[in-house]
C-alpha cells in the first residue's frame, strides 16, 4: 500500500502515520517527491487497508498496490481449478451447457424441458425453486416441491441439477437436492449466505452482482474458498449500466479478466445478460469466443406461458440452434462441447 | 399496460395476444396507428406484467403505464406515514439525527460516542454489531456482544438504537435488542430477509441498494408493508456510478422523488453516500435542504483508529459543527431538529 | 405516443391535452382505465415528442411507442447497407480488419506499422493525426503532417486510410486525405460536426459515445444520413460503467441490437473497449462471434514507446495472432476475412 | 507515479523500466516488497503518465499519485477565483441566479421571460440560440437571430447574457453578443472548441459532461486556463447513471469536491440535472446548501408551449417561489443572493 500525504502535511503528521504503521508491524519506506511525501507500506495488504489511515491528519489517500483476494488468485494457484459435478468436470478443455427454465413451474414443464435440453446437448439442468422476485406480487417459486421435481428430472435424465439457494436457513435443504448450489446475483454480497454454502460439500455457482466489480466478485468467492470450499464456478450475467435496451449489459471482458486474475472457471448467462431471447444466441457465441468455460441458458417449452422471464427464454428449437452454433465456435477456439451424457442410455 | 406490436405483426398474431389477455380477464383496447398496432390492456398491472407477452410472436414490447408498487404509494395513502420509535416520531415536521460509529468496537468506544452524539443533538444511536464486509479478512463485528453494548448505551443515554440485521436467522435476536432494524444496502433485495423483518413489530430502516432504482427500492418496501409492517424509514445512501472520487454518488433527488411517489419517510446517509468525512457536512446540509426527514451519520471518537469506515467518520467535534449548520438549514425549509431527548435527565 | 394522465387529472385537463393534440394535427384515442386515463396519440412521433406535453397540468408522463430514428432504421431499408471504400465493401459477408497506431508519430513508425498490419491481413489502415486528448499536456497529434504521412502509406501499401476529424473547420482538409472520416466517441453528439461530414462524399465511421445509448447513437447516424450521406459504419468501442479494471465496458450486445434495429454495418474496437492489450484478442474473437462486420485494432511496432495508448496497443506479432484466431471465428459464423488486398503486388 | 511490477517480473524487466525512466529524466525509487517490486517515479506526473510504461514487459500497472491538473488546482492558486461579468462578480460570497428559457423562440418569449426572471431576482439571463439536439427533427434554434434577441434583452433589462457556443467557427460570432460563453455538457471534451474559447476575453461557463469524472471536468477547464483564460465557471448538471426516473443524476457532492480541488467557482443546473420541473426547487435548495456559487434554471412563460425542455422549465411564478426559498438557504449557510441589478431603474 502507498500512502500519499497532502502537500500541506507537516513533518509531525508524516511521522505519526509512520509511527502507527511501525507499531502495527509494517515496514515503511519514505519517498519525498517534489510535491508530495509518499509512504510505501510493506506488509499484508489486507491488514494495511483495515487501518483507517485516510482518517489521519495530513493523509490525502491510501492506494492499494496488491489485489485484495488471495486464495482465489492465480498467484496462489497457478493451474486452473477443475470443478467436479457428479463425474462431469467443468474448467478444463470442454465447454458445458447448463440449460432449463427460469422457474420450475410444474412436473410436466420441467421434465419436458429437461429432456429437450439434454437431447440438444446440455450437460446440466437449471431451474429455480426459490425465486427472488422484484415484486411481491410475482410468482415466488414452488419451493421444496420444486426441488423434488428437479431431483426427479435428474434421476430420469441423468442431468445434474443447478438451483439457487436464497437464504442461509435453506442451505442444507437445497443442498440435499441440488448438485450445484447457485448464489444469485442479488445475493453475491450476502456474506452470511456465502459462509453457509462454503460449508457444504457441493460446488457453488456464484453469479456476479449487477453492480459488483470483478474485484468484489472475486472477494465474494474468497469468502467461500476461505470457508473451505474451492469448488466454485463464477458466472457473468451482466451489470447494470445506463443502457436500458438490454436488461443488463453483458460484460464479456470479465471472462478473460477472471481467467488472468483467478484460477476459478467462469461461465456466462446470456439470458439474464441481455433479457431478450433473440440476443441469447449471438451473445452465447461471443461468450465462448471470449473463453468462457460454459453457458447458462434459460429454455422454456412455451416462453409465452412462462411464469417468469419468458421474454428471455429460448424455445427448445432455438436452443438446438444455439448449441449448433456454439459448437462451431468452441472448435474455433480449440475446445469442444462436453458430451458427457451423450452416450448414456436412460429410460425416458 | 400497453402492448406495442411489431410493424410486421400479422393479424393472427395481434388476435392471439388479445385472446390471451381476454382469457386472463383483462379488457383490451386496440389502436391501429400508421406504423404500429397498439393494444391497451385494462386491468391489474402487476398481473399483466406477470404475463410473458413479450415472448409472444409479433410483440415488440410491453410498456407499463402504472407504477408497480401499491401499498407504499402516495395514491394508496395520501398523508405521510409517521414512524414511532420509543415515543419519538419520524416523518413529521421534525428532523432526526441518527449518529454513532460504523461498528460497535468496544463498550468504551460505544458509550463515549453515544454520549457525545446525544449531547450534540442526535436523537437515535446507530452502531453495527453484525457487519457485512467486502473482505473476509476485515473486522466482522462483535455480533451478540455488540448488541448487548448497544442495549446498555440505550439504557444509559436514553437514545433508541438502530442496528443492522443481515440474516433471517438473526431477526428475532437483533429485534430483541434494537429499536429500529436496519436492512443494509446490499440486502435491499434479500426478499427472504425482508419477509422476516415484516413480521417484527419494530420499525425498519431500509437502505437503498447501490444499483437499485427508486422503483426497485419502493418494491422492496412493498414486501415489508405487504408483510404487515408499515413502520418503514427509507434511507438514501448513494448509488454506484462511474465517478470514483466519492465512494458512491449520493442521489439527493431521490428524496423529493420518494416524497412524491410514496407516503413513507426518507432520510439520508451522507457518510456512506460520500465516503469522505469532509464531504459529510455539506451533503448533510444539502439533504435537509432537499427535504429529508433525517440523517444517519457515522461518528467515531478517534476515526484514525476505527476498525471500519474511519475515513468517512466524523469526530464528535465535527458532528457538533454539522448539527449546528443543519439546524439552520432545517429552519430555512420550515422545519426544526427534533430535541425529544434534550430535556431528559439521565445518569451518565 | 401514449400520454398517461395523473390519477388526479381533471376532465378539463384531459380535454386540454386532447385539444392541443388535435390542434397540432394528431388523432387522439382516449382510454379510461381503472386508475388512469390514457391518451393514445396517432401521428408523427418526432413531432409529438417535440410538444412539451409533460409540462401541461395533469400529465404524468408521455411514453414514446416508436423508435425516434427513421432513415437508419431497418424498417426504412430492409437490406443491409454496403459501404464502399476505394473498391472494398464493408457490410457484406466479409469481415474487415482496420489496424494501425493510435497516433501517427512519424513517417517511419507509420510505414512500418502499415506494412506489418497489411501483411498480417488488415484491409484498412487507421492512424490519428488530430488527437482529442484528456490532458492538454499530452501529445496532440501531428495534424496535417500526419495526414500527409497517412496518404503516403496508402500509396505505398494500397490500404485505404481511416482517420479522425475533430472539428468542422478541418472536415474538407481531412476529407482530402482520408478514405474514411472517423467521428470519435467524444464527438458523437457534436451535431455541427455531423452535419459537415454528412456533406462529404466519403464514408463515415461513427464511434459510439461513452455514455450514449444505442438509440442516441443511431440518432447521431440519422443526422448524417438525413444530411445526404448513407455510407456510415457504426463502431462500438465500450461504454462507461462503474467497472474500472477495464478502460471501458465493451458492450458487444450492441452488435446484434444494431443489426436488428438498423441496416447499417457495425464494427468493434476492442482496443479502446478494454484498454489492455492482453484483452484485445479475446474480445476481438467475441466481437466477430457476436456478428460484427469488422474490427478496429491499435497496433504499434513498439507499444512501450507509443506516444498514446501504448498499453492497449498490440505488437505486430500479437496482431498476427489475433488475425489467425479471428479467421477461425469468422468461418465458424459462416463468414470470412476480407482479403481484398492479399493478391495485390505493391512495391515496398 | 508508482509502477507496480508483476509478481513474475524478472530482474531484467525491472531494470528496463528503471532505465527508461532515468533516460527520460525521472528519478526512480525502488522498493521490493514481499510480493511485488514497486518503482516510485519522481518527476512531472503529466510527462510520466505520457510514457506507455504499462505496455512494457513485466509491468502490472502504473498508478498516478498526483492529480493531473495544475493551473485549475487549489494548490496552484489558494484563493477563490472571482469571475467578473459586466460588473457582477461570481465566486465570492454572493450567490447568483442565471435564468431564462432553454431556447430563444421569439422576441416576445425572450423579453417576457427576461423581465420576469429579473423581477424575481435573477442576475443573469440564459437562452440558447444554437441548440445541440439529440434528434435532427427537433427545433435547432434561431441561431444568429436568437443572439440578436438576447442582445436586445440585455440592453432592455440590464441582465448579462449566457448562451451556448457549439462550434469553433461560431466562437467569435457568439462572443460578439454574449457576456458568458457556455460550453454544453456534450462538448465538454470538444478540445478544439475549448482552445477557441480560451482565446476570447469573456468568461466561460463549462458544463460537466454526462459521463465525465470530476477529474476529467477539471482537465477540460485546464485546457481553457492553459489557453489564457481563467474566467471559468464550472456547472454541475447531472451525470448519466442507471436511474431513469430523473433525466440525469444530479451529483451535488461534486460541488464541495470541486471547491476543495480547485479555485474555480461552481454552480448547479437543477433543470437538466433532474429533467422534471417539480424537482427543480428542492434540488436548487440542496445545491445552495452544498455550497454552490449559483444556479442556472430554465424558466418559460408557458412551459406547455416550449419548443424544448418544457417539462423541466419553471413558470415565472414557480421561479419566484424558488428564489424565495433559495434566499433562506443562502442565509443559512452564511451567504446571500446577489442583488446587483435590484436597485437599477431600467425602462421596460
Amino acid at each position: 500500500m502507498i500512502i500519499v500525504m497532502e502537500a500541506s502535511a507537516t513533518r509531525r503528521e508524516i511521522e505519526a502515520v509512520c509511527a502507527k504503521l511501525v507499531q502495527e508491524g509494517f515496514s515503511v519506506h519514505l519517498s519525498e517527491g517534489v510535491a508530495r511525501t509518499i509512504i510505501g507500506v510493506i506488509g499484508d495488504r489486507t491488514r494495511a487497508m483495515g487501518l483507517a489511515l485516510e482518517a489521519m491528519p495530513g493523509v490525502e489517500k491510501a492506494i492499494p498496490v496488491l489485489n485484495p483476494f488471495k486464495l482465489v488468485s492465480r498467484e496462489f494457484r497457478q493451474e486452473n481449478t477443475i470443478v467436479s459435478i457428479n463425474g462431469r468436470v467443468l474448467g478444463g478443455n470442454e465447454v458445458h451447457l447448463i440449460a432449463g427454465p427460469c422457474s420450475v413451474e410444474s412436473r410436466e414443464q420441467l421434465l419436458e424441458t429437461a429432456w429437450a435440453v439434454k437431447e440438444a446437448g446440455a450437460t446440466l439442468l437449471r431451474g429455480g425453486a426459490f425465486k427472488p422476485r422484484t415484486s411481491p406480487y410475482s410468482f415466488q417459486g414452488l419451493e421444496e416441491a420444486g426441488l423434488e421435481i428437479l431431483a426427479e428430472a435428474r434421476e430420469r435424465t441423468g442431468l445434474p441439477v443447478v438451483t439457487e439457494v436464497v437464504d442461509p436457513r435453506f442451505v442444507s435443504l437445497v443442498g440435499s437436492y441440488a448438485d450445484v448450489l447457485q448464489i444469485g446475483a442479488r445475493n453475491m454480497q450476502n456474506y452470511f449466505l456465502l459462509k453457509e454454502v462454503a460449508k457444504v460439500k457441493k460446488p457453488v455457482l456464484l453469479k456476479r452482482g449487477p453492480s459488483a466489480t470483478v474485484e468484489e466478485w472475486l472477494m465474494a468467492a474468497e469468502y467461500i474458498m476461505l470457508g473451505g470450499n474451492d469448488q466454485i464456478i463464477l458466472c457473468e450475467r451482466g451489470i447494470r449500466t445506463f443502457e436500458t435496451f438490454t436488461r443488463n449489459t453483458l460484460d464479456l471482458s470479465a471472462v478473460p479478466v477472471v481467467k488472468r486474475l483467478s484460477h476459478l472457471p467462469v461461465i456466462v448467462d446470456p439470458s439474464h445478460g441481455t433479457g431478450k431471447w433473440w440476443l441469447v444466441q449471438p451473445m452465447a457465441q461471443a461468450a465462448i469466443a471470449a473463453g468462457a468455460d460454459g453457458l447458462m441458458v434459460e429454455v422454456h417449452p412455451d416462453p409465452g406461458e412462462a411464469l417468469s422471464d419468458g421474454k428471455q427464454s429460448l424455445t427448445p428449437e432455438n436452443f438446438r440452434n444455439l448449441v449448433a452454433s456454439v459448437k462451431e465456435i468452441a472448435v474455433a477456439v480449440g475446445r469442444r462441447l462436453s458430451n458427457t451424457v451423450a452416450g448414456e442410455q436412460l429410460p425416458k
